[in-house]
């Protein structure tokens, strides 16, 4: 993603960089300056509060929710930010919970620290790198500046940027999104594992499912059975991929945000505690070794 | 299905029909003259079995595992049928278990009275009045001709004709693909209705989705959020569609052959106790009132 | 129960019966007639109505919901019912869901046509016949005259009479008492099952759970193994006992209450859906006949 | 369990002991020393090797399978351990899963250095402290011998021993017993919470359910109502009592060992899922807040 900013962003623009892995940055700062001349230039910061102070546009890409909270307070509680020329504009692309994408966006935005966006993507790592990443943001669109700059930011970084609603409604389009996702994928795998037992030609069963009304991103672009669909992650012995800790981890956060709003998942606990016992049998493959784990408890 | 088969088989070709319901084969007997001259006969009789006696291509299209099992008695019973110049071809179009049609298929072959092929469609009410019809199906295809002759049947009654594999291919296929088609729609209920309730455009999520990971025929074609999608159930009151006893019918049928196989369905359980509080609640609907059922019980 | 309200009434009362079955009525009143003096007096009417003009205590005992209603209907519907020494108290015996009953309860109660209490009972036919049923029951105790009298007519009938609360109570706790049971059930069966492919005995398995924190009915008084123990449905074929489709009725009463109450039932859908499995497989049979399932889909 | 040990045995043996946490060890040989003249001499050891070298019964303890590997394995791969007059008994009554348990008994075993026991235990930290633990154990029974040597050891520990089978029976029972616990916690919460919600008052509801077929350790014992139970962890903050942490971890253990031998647990997936859940909101609490839970998820 740094890569994409530094080759797309203007010549005017300098892009400030901060990471907790120090060889890290100074690896993608010696890429940039190899890169000589006309090439955008790099700067390491040691804080992410140094980063904060001298940027107007801070874009924020982490793990977990606590990793997020614990990097935003770092970065408001020395107080006030020094004032720039722009009004600051955080974009977050982390996949946390609402609740907690909320609680953000009141620290910065309660004392006019700026604008806080959340806008958590779908692509992976592959697209990351091509640049061919989808977001889905939620900012205000009391006046249509905000959302526009939004995406004049994330058109450096991805193909996509779908605009859900006020701030919170990337993230909770993104759980949305993924709870199908970590269901669907059950069900495709079920649903070969049934027909192979059965004897039908998984590729066959394939194509006439992806003609017919069970189509859906597991069944046609990651199908789990090893060699329906070459490039997917089934056909190199689930590895790469989505992995199920994430799966896990998107679930975990779809749960808890649906409990709040007192919203059902019928089928969420089952599915939970199946990923559960997938990770605990296969750790560190793409979620679509939940059909490998099918086949294994099948008679 | 009928009305199709008339208008495109050949000329030289005689329609038999036979239905428990008189009524409703006077009325297609006298659309058939009412067509005229040029148009092919249609002859009605009073039982499966005489209709079998006269036809070497039996269509059947019944609801149950019980009345196509029934029907094939009906026929087989009073002993061999009466030779033909062409060996008799059973297609049975009917969604029941692989067991039963495996049980039928023997009924038929072992004693030499024809072949027997599954043949469930996909499609409903309105692909079997358009002709667009798709088939899967399951059929020796140790000679290439069986596969052939079943096709050229079923291109006067749809549009596609998948073969996958040997007799009871087809409906093992049909039962994997609604498998995948019952838990898709619930996932997609759960996350719109999850959105919904967070505040999120339900068109915005919706497109979202499509473009996203989550993609599959309920969010995009069946979507089941009022307004979403124009033609669909779900904009009409939940009214037309796939039926909800439709949709138990077929999960109750894929659970039952999955036992027998000793092929574990982790989501199955649930999500058929599901749609059985969803009929009990909204009997007669399209089964994307799950999505409204949803609603009403979340807080 | 008829014959224990023969027995225990005083000797001074009749006791009307009225049933959908003639020939049960009449049967029923050769009894009691063979019984002859000093037994007491059996009248039979040919409607719930004029056994209601003529009697100040009426037991009802029913299957579903729709068969209360129907039955209420048709003793209400005509008009006030003559006014008797005693106010009329109505004591519905039968399981059906909190809302129909409260239903019919103000049907009974707003034109002051006496009390109507909900007493559903445990303990089944074996219990009816010998008179040890449980009742559980819903009345005001507004004034405990009330309580009083319906514990001094279900005395007749069994050993023992919860009061649980208002109107509706007693269904109400029946109900949650019956969820408990159902689960406790498919856990029992599980872990036999589990105990049992590891090579465990079950008589000393059972023997461990039944002094330890797994101990509840279902593992000691209905173990779901034959042999376990010898007096349990189990042990002869799964007949008798607490039939499945009892067991699916209740689990539905308490489905739909809870999803109209709002209350989440987390693993009442799963249990649902494998009980309908249980039921398609070996209907008719005692509940724990879940076991004999579980063994014939385990590897 | 050591306090109670170092009391009950005969007074010519000697207690070694051995744990990670140096402190806990200095301070129980100060204990015994303060016991005085005429009390057990305990000795302190620094490794689990020169304990097991010195003794003819080593008792392990420990959280999980892979401490229970570890620790044998510092046991074992040094080489022969030195004859003793007896034959060595190692009884470890850590709650692991079964094959786990058997890969350690073949290890110590298949080279003869002693015989090994899985005897887990139930009864909480109350239990081990007042010594009224209940033991489960797997051993051979081919001479009567070891199963009265492994009585007579754990009769200093507990008030139960159940021989329940071969090797593995007993951490499979416990496995067996904790599946029913896990689940029965489940359905005495939900059935709790309904009622309480219907407006039943918890402790008539408690008794009903206590007298009725509804009856379990979690309604009776642990009820998860605070209040019903004064003693239960419910009525004091769910503080003490079984962490749902360890349940996760029993129910984790009890999946993995049915999937191994293809054995189905239909409800576990969503149970575990669920405990998930709770945990990530209550945690450290006692398994019975699955009640706070639900309620909080309640409409």
């Amino acid at each position: 993603m740094a890569r994409n900013l530094r080759a797309k962003i203007p010549a005017s623009d300098t892009l400030i960089v901060h990471d907790v892995n120090e060889a890290t940055m100074q690896k993608f700062a010696a890429e940039a300056k190899a890169a000589g001349a006309g090439a955008n230039a790099v700067e390491i910061t040691d804080s992410a509060r140094a980063l904060a102070e001298k940027s107007d546009t801070i874009i924020t890409s982490l793990p977990e929710p606590v990793h997020v909270k614990h990097v935003f307070h770092s970065i408001l509680k020395p107080g006030p930010l020094p004032t720039l020329e722009r009004e600051r504009l955080f974009i977050d692309t982390s996949t946390i919970d609402p609740a907690s994408s909320k609680e953000v966006a009141y620290a910065v935005q309660a004392p006019n620290h700026g604008r806080f966006v959340d806008a958590p993507m779908s692509g992976g790592v592959v697209g990351a790198e091509a640049g061919t990443l989808s977001f889905m943001f939620g900012a205000s669109s009391k006046t249509g500046a905000l959302v526009e700059r939004v995406k004049l930011v994330l058109a450096h970084l991805g193909k996509n940027a779908w605009h859900l609603g006020e701030q919170g409604a990337g993230v909770s389009g993104k759980l949305a999104n993924n709870y199908i996702l970590a269901i669907n994928n059950i069900a495709v795998a079920e649903a070969m594992n049934l027909g192979v037992r059965w004897g039908l030609d998984p590729k066959a069963l394939a194509s006439m499912i992806n003609s017919s009304t069970g189509r859906c991103w597991p069944s046609e672009v990651n199908n789990p059975v090893p060699g329906v669909v070459e490039k997917a992650p089934a056909s190199r012995n689930y590895d790469g991929g989505f992995g199920i800790s994430l799966m896990r981890k998107d679930l975990k956060l779809a749960i808890a945000a649906a409990q709040e709003s007192g919203t059902p998942l019928e089928l969420a606990a089952t599915a939970r505690g199946l990923y559960d016992a997938v990770d605990d049998a296969h750790p560190g493959k793409d979620f679509s070794v939940v059909y490998k784990y099918l086949q294994e408890i099948s008679r």
